[in-house]
């Protein structure tokens, strides 16, 4: 029995990241003895926050371990709810926020009760894989908006309505985004909210990297309209990556239904990680990470004019997240060879383009500033030797 | 906006489960001072044992928070293959085992890779309700072979053969099955492996209650043919419900594409559940489980004859998970109201049986023996003072 005739289609549409076969070369050579600077890794170098990890403590030790509700902890829901209230000056019903097994866990229940077979959601080229996968993942079309760094990475209203169907059933952008770290503008935002409303179709904004903003405070798309859908993750901000917790916000009318699916796909969200999430936003905790993204900041304010010095083009100025993406056409019209190349020569590891959409993507490499300053001017250095 | 327009047609056929109405009551009524007997939860009474919990405890003091692979921790997958060599004599590569967030992740990943549009896969009836509904996500078809309590609550050969079409994909079973208890004979594994394999289909078989087993040693249907596909739990035998972690072992042909789902689903499974699921097959934890299940079994010895007493039929004794499926037909033919009344008159909570299937469902109740022995013997009591 072959592969391709007992597995599902839709595996064939569902592919590895190109960025696994750097990680395994550079497990190679770091097992020689060769020293690898990582700037591949979509995951903050600091740990889990003290406060945080000690209310996870305090769960365990308390015997915190069976199922929770579905949709999480009410008392969770309602922090969530409260940090909305507080942060962003949004109001928000608890009921109306679902606990979820991390971001992906929020992306699947938005996209599973709302994309029927042949259904079209709109993304971004250049945009973070895994959702256009997850739409195929549930029989509907994935359908790229190519975006430049000209257009701040994000698509125009006119570019929305050039592509929209009969079929066209969501739009799911991000924001900060993977790979290029623009922002939806609050222009753009309350344009394609408008537009979509009209439409009946449903604004999805995928918003894991918030907090992580640079040259503005950070924000909610929520704030704008209230029937747009939020997902949002402890990972990046929290720095909770490997507890698997996140959120999904969505209207009234759809709550119901995504209770049903989470019974069915997860019965509950991990209890220890939802316990110590408790403690995400209580001013200890915020001043830890807080004081990281100044960090953050000053690691994006070194890299990007020493990047452009190098000679890979950025013409936007990277607003959030922890990536910087570059045009590298300068030195190859093959970023994955590329990659691999200064892997080998430079001992410098950092994400080809093709791994984000097709669009320009072979001219592209993404480089994640998740390390030490330090290590990201030896990281530079290297380069300059290499290129 | 109404909800049928806007949501997926997939979300018509994924319900609410029926307890949950139980269970909303039961709250109701118990802070209202009433004294309530769960006998309707499907989750050990029992907590995580305290070698499982110290192991968790050491990983989050050591900051183990971040991603691990999709698949798993490697040194998860090689404990969890070396444990089937060392409790069932059964030869096992570690790259077959894949870690996943509950044996919810497992059984998503399988029917992911697995099934196309339309393809049927075939359940009993009655059965675990999420199989269907998972199954109906993917866009696939549940096809119901209802089983009765005189063939073991399994299905027959020639019943699968009946059913058998141009589009059987798979079948799925469950061994101790949910609600029945009922074991997979050797004979009958061997037979539908077989007969499945000669179809080019895959076999699935759901082992999330193994090692709850109360007349027989526990067993894997892996022993009997390579090919099979497990599901598989911490949450039950180990007492792990709320950290979320299950596996899943596949053939080799599927392991690349169940990995590269998982990439897209989940990341990684919760990493501080992988490093204490470490310690779930030492000796000191095993001592703790044992204990349990033997504890388990005198309660079903107990409220199996008990029930009996009462005027239940059970005809087949349920031989494993923790749960007794009753036909309830001398008491009423709507399950759902018996349910409702008994917790109302009696304070004694259970699960009608339209939770697991149609067929004779309106005439089956689920009894769950996750209380302790005394107070089974107290729900008896209330339950022999109100039928």
């Amino acid at each position: 029995m072959s592969e391709p005739t007992i597995l599902a289609e839709r595996m064939k549409s569902i592919q590895a990241f190109h960025v696994m076969d750097i990680l395994a070369r550079a497990r190679q050579l770091a097992s020689s003895g060769r020293s690898i600077i990582h700037m591949e890794v979509g995951e903050p170098d600091f740990s889990t926050p003290a406060p945080i990890v000690e209310a996870g403590l305090r769960a365990l030790k308390a015997g915190q371990t069976k199922y929770t509700p579905a949709c999480g902890l009410p008392e969770l829901r309602e922090a969530i709810a409260a940090w909305y209230g507080q942060r962003f000056q949004v109001k928000l019903a608890p009921e109306r926020v679902i606990v979820t097994p991390g971001a992906s866990g929020a992306l699947q229940l938005a996209l599973g009760v709302l994309v029927n077979p042949q259904d079209q959601v709109l993304l971004t080229d250049p945009g973070y894989p895994c959702n256009r996968h997850l739409v195929r993942l549930f029989e509907g079309q994935p359908i790229s908006i190519p975006v430049t760094a000209a257009h701040n990475y994000q698509p125009s209203l006119a570019q929305v309505q050039q592509v929209w169907s009969e079929q066209t059933r969501a739009v799911l952008l991000a924001s900060p985004a993977n790979p290029t770290g623009s922002l939806l503008s609050t222009e753009l935002t309350q344009q394609l909210s408008t537009y979509i409303a009209q439409q009946q179709a449903t604004f999805i904004v995928d918003e894991i990297y918030q907090g992580l903003t640079y040259d503005q405070e950070p924000s909610t798309a929520l704030s704008i309209a209230d029937d747009i859908w939020i997902v949002n993750s402890f990972s990046k901000y929290f720095g909770m990556t490997g507890w698997r917790l996140g959120w999904l916000i969505a209207p009234d009318y759809a709550v119901d239904a995504i209770n049903r699916l989470a019974q069915n796909l997860f019965l509950s969200p991990p209890t220890v990680a939802q316990y110590a999430a408790l403690a995400a936003f209580q001013p200890t905790t915020l001043a830890i990470t807080e004081e990281r993204r100044f960090e953050f900041a000053k690691r994006r304010d070194f890299l990007l004019p020493a990047l452009q010095n190098l000679g890979f083009k950025i013409q936007n100025n990277p607003q959030g997240a922890f990536y910087i993406y570059a045009d590298a056409e300068r030195f190859s019209d093959n970023s994955h060879a590329l990659s691999l190349r200064l892997l080998e020569t430079a001992g410098v590891a950092f994400t080809p383009g093709i791994d984000f959409g097709e669009s320009a993507a072979k001219i592209h490499v993404r480089f994640a500033y998740t390390t030490a300053l330090a290590e990201l001017e030896q990281a530079v250095e290297r380069l300059a030797k290499h290129l």
